[in-house]
């Protein structure tokens, strides 16, 4: 069997960008994946500028406290500052550009202003209040880096520079489809038998939180005909093609064998609960991922398997999350597959869904993340766990 | 001076709920805010059904290893099954309903099937592989709470349940403005005193990501007149108004004076740093938000102070983040406010950015979360410290 890691790093190994770059408004590219690095074209900040409200002055004119300086003009943000004449003043503003010749700015709160001058009370160090030309970042630096995922101080880095439009990947096109004649849609009657596909709406979802584009195939019949139908019109359409149930090796699964006489298919042994079977392979060229059926197998194989490979195709660059420190609040017996345990965390540490069975999706959405528990490991509480937040793997 | 949980905690207590419910497609759903609880209006799985690829027999016909038990039918998920005839076998599929009668399922690789019938090699305990009906939920229950943001795992819950329709709180609509002559937008060319407006960018990319629809009211000018028109637009088109910049003592602030004129605004002093200053009043009877105008102090703010606020309004139940702890790699004296510190986690710990300026954007672009230091504190390497990865506002 694989370990986890090994099967991520096997995945990884085996992926290459799908998308092609395309430029967009800054504005638009939340979440999206630069498809090059940002090198500053400016210096930020462009000029030196009063970071109070005060009085911009020549630090040699302000050391007597008795003699008012006269106000020569007046600098408010956005205005264009004269060179500071000698032995003057300029009454300044938060975000001003400093006048030529002043080097310190007072704060207001340290000045007495009367009749065209102003008293120092308070001098600071010389150079005091100014943000210096360039001091946030200088021109010709790389402040935002090909492959990273655009998130909202990212684009107000890039604003801050001036740039309105940026080369990002185009959107992954992933198709998704289920198995199964028991499925139902939600909003149909169930007949006997039947359950409803609760497969679907979670991985639209999570892939389209994801920044993907999704190829939306509903459910193909347990019929090979069908299937091979849908296969084919997936793997047209989509850079992925991704199934969730039909790659067991019970004989009315016949997704593997429609994926075998179109491409390839690998059945995977992974050591991950819950998380069997696991199929890679590709469709008419395509890669094409085969999720199993039950919801929870699906959620966790989605989040810790097949995300890594999905962004490498989208052509992000680091694709690994970052586990915490937990203390556990329950006991749990190692097993032979590396166990990734429904979670709640509480201010003491984190608590055990009572029902880990792969068919409890309640246990994803009761909890706000999943404990990794090791090959042959067992948890006592007390014991400090590795734990991921849902929200890391955003 | 108010610490920031005062400060969270006041904005909380003056917080309502300002949108109304409406009733939209489950697939639509996500990221949305229920309106209601989701009760089960099924039990799930609906039936007793097969946890595996095998055979459905009554326990008792099981022992005997040696004498084949005949096939009386065979069920494939989806399909109805018929009572189990006595002293037969079902051949039976995952997910496929158990036959009534029957109440054991062994599993194919413990079975021998030829001639019509199946010899029990290994027979499990009774009642073993078969899902009862209602083990993951039973009708009635409560399985998703009013006030709760929905993810990929509860839209696939509620599917499961049936659901295709679910009622959510409108989204809030929330006006963006920012004030200062000196801002020029990304793409234009930059004069002398002029900035590029960055706060813009961020604010509108966060605030769409938490789900808000925006009312982008793009730069007013440094002049009360026009400062007062755009607040009255802002006002009757938002259900919250949120500036950045024009909130401090300066005299060329206008957006105090035009909101005490239109409204009601408090400066208010918070021990937090970066992020003064913060205002907090009403506008035409709309809430308002003033946030500082340097863009670090926005970014926090708007993510520590501003966003439980906003999700209030908006009919989350809990707004609340949770830090982690973190090993800090780096030194930093103590302060009289709680400090966010702009830091990177690396495998042995949180690193610091080494310019915490305010003004310095990119010390948030180039990290992954804050570490939270409490007033008065300092930190040494090898600390444990609070870390807030920016997923956890999310």
């Amino acid at each position: 069997m694989l370990s986890v890691n090994e099967a991520i790093d096997a995945l990884l190994g085996d992926s290459k960008r799908l998308v092609k770059h395309e430029t967009i408004d800054l504005i638009d590219a939340s979440g999206r994946t630069l498809a090059g690095n940002i090198i500053a074209p400016i210096d930020v900040p462009p000029a030196d500028n009063s970071a109070m409200d005060g009085y911009a002055i020549r630090f040699a004119d302000g050391s007597d406290p008795q003699s008012g300086i006269t106000l020569s003009q007046r600098v408010t943000a956005g205005s264009v500052a004269g060179e500071l004449e000698p032995a003057t003043a300029a009454r300044i503003f938060t975000g001003a550009e400093v006048p030529t010749g002043a080097d310190t700015v007072v704060m207001q709160e340290h000045c007495e202003e009367a009749g065209g001058a102003v008293r120092i009370l308070k001098l600071p160090e010389q150079g005091a209040n100014i943000r210096r030309r360039g001091q946030d970042l200088s021109t010709g630096q790389k402040v935002l880096s090909k492959g990273q995922r655009l998130r909202s101080q990212d684009l107000g880095l890039a604003a801050s520079l001036g740039i309105s439009r940026v080369g990002v990947y185009r959107r992954l096109k992933v198709a998704v489809m289920s198995t199964g004649d028991e499925l139902r849609e939600p909003g149909d009657d169930l007949q006997p038998g039947q359950i409803y596909n609760s497969n679907r709406y979670m991985m639209k979802s999570q892939l389209a939180a994801w920044g993907f584009d999704i190829v939306d195939m509903g459910v193909a019949r347990d019929d090979p005909e069908a299937v091979r139908q849908m296969m084919i019109q997936a793997a047209s359409e989509a850079d992925v093609v991704i199934t969730s149930g039909g790659v067991s090796v019970g004989e009315e699964d016949h997704v593997k064998d429609v994926v075998a006489s179109l491409g390839a298919i690998d059945l995977w042994r992974i050591a991950v609960k819950p998380g069997k079977p696991f199929a890679f392979g590709q469709v008419c060229g395509k890669p094409f991922i085969g999720l199993p059926g039950n919801p929870v197998s699906v959620f966790v194989t989605l989040l810790v398997i097949a995300r890594p490979y999905l962004f490498a195709c989208q052509g992000v660059s680091d694709t690994a999350v970052h586990a915490v420190r937990q203390i556990a609040l329950f006991d749990k017996k190692g097993s032979q597959r590396e166990d990734y345990l429904r979670v709640r965390a509480t201010a003491n540490g984190v608590e055990l869904f009572p029902n880990q069975s792969s068919g409890v999706l309640f246990s994803t959405s009761w909890g706000d993340g999943l404990v990794r528990q090791s090959v042959g490991r067992d948890i006592q509480t007390g014991n400090l766990v590795d734990y991921l937040p849902y929200a890391v793997f955003n």
